[in-house]
């Protein structure tokens, strides 16, 4: 029925939303496949795993900023993407801005898994900003990519609690574990041609 | 084992959040009574629901602002709070900042349930901004006053999921639904004397 999407995962340590996505491809659960796994950091784990299973696998180089890339880097990066043909773009914890050529030669089909119940603290270590500010419950976020920091359309959303005596560490892996399936599920309902976006608002279709 | 718990309720509407209250008071699961209901407004149903019930209901009187209380009627207010000798002053629905006044004569023992998980939308008609920017969860928040709108510390929280199709209306109905069993419930830990402020956040001891 459906072309099976060819995903790219963009990350920049441990990879293990990407784990989570490329076992969802394994079990048929997304009607797809990971052809190419890229990472701004030479060492990262994520780049490992991909090997692992022996998926293309490449450091883009290395950039003269920390939170962004360099313009001819990220077309490089786009460039990489686009050999590999793929159709979405996941990204499983790449700690960079993504700017305007990736934006632009993936409009619309780029997406990120982001540990807060957004618009509630985007941003870096979610979890401990929600530990902070002393909400009771927090949560796990998938949306689309646009200019802004995690201000895109909202795909799913899973709320989380936070318990008595949780501590970064703890509240940290409970939303892990939530990140793992939802991701994947998100994916899924991308690759199944079931989502509509409108405006800010993502629908599910049935 | 504790003295009751002397509530005072203040609300600009339909008072459905104070019969909540009311009710749970009756049912005993509140240590406490509501022994005065305050309204902005003279024709405001809270009122009716309070006389009802026989609890004592008073319109505070006109006010030049719409979005407070001058200083004045403030302090007006605190004393009809005080002659009541409340313990806890309730805000079901009243839709004007605190001041000064208020948050010196009760500092503490003010708390606010409002229509969002906070810091999530806050201001008005939460749940209109909440689907505008197309959240997939939402919630109630109830929390302790300070000199902020809708900033004080969380004491409890309940995620409410958005469903395909959902209104303005039917997702404030089941917003709606949480707040009358989630204010009560955060009373109830108040009147117990189970509630312990450190900074930003709120613990509920056992």
């Amino acid at each position: 029925m459906t072309t099976p999407l060819r995903i790219g995962v963009l990350g920049s340590g441990n990879g293990s939303n990407c784990e989570a996505i490329m076992e969802a491809c394994d079990r048929g659960v997304i009607p797809g496949a990971v052809t190419v796994v890229l990472s701004d950091h030479a060492d990262a784990f994520i780049l490992e795993r991909a090997r692992h299973r022996g998926i293309p696998a490449a450091f883009i180089g290395q950039s003269q900023f920390k939170t962004k890339l360099e313009p001819e880097l990220e077309q490089h990066l786009v460039r990489l993407l686009q050999e590999a043909q793929v159709g979405l773009v996941a990204l499983a914890g790449y700690m960079r801005v993504v700017k305007r050529p990736l934006l632009h030669a993936f409009a619309g089909r780029i997406i990120n898994v982001h540990p807060s119940l957004l618009p509630s603290f985007p941003g870096l270590k979610s979890w401990e900003q929600a530990l902070n500010h002393g909400v009771k419950v927090t949560g796990v976020t998938v949306h689309f990519v646009n200019e802004g920091v995690d201000t895109g359309p909202i795909i799913l959303q899973e709320a989380v609690p936070i318990l008595p005596g949780d501590t970064a560490e703890s509240l940290h892996q409970r939303i892990h574990a939530v990140e793992h399936r939802l991701f994947p599920e998100a994916i899924r309902l991308f690759a199944a041609n079931r989502l509509r976006i409108s405006g800010r608002r993502v629908d599910v279709t049935s």
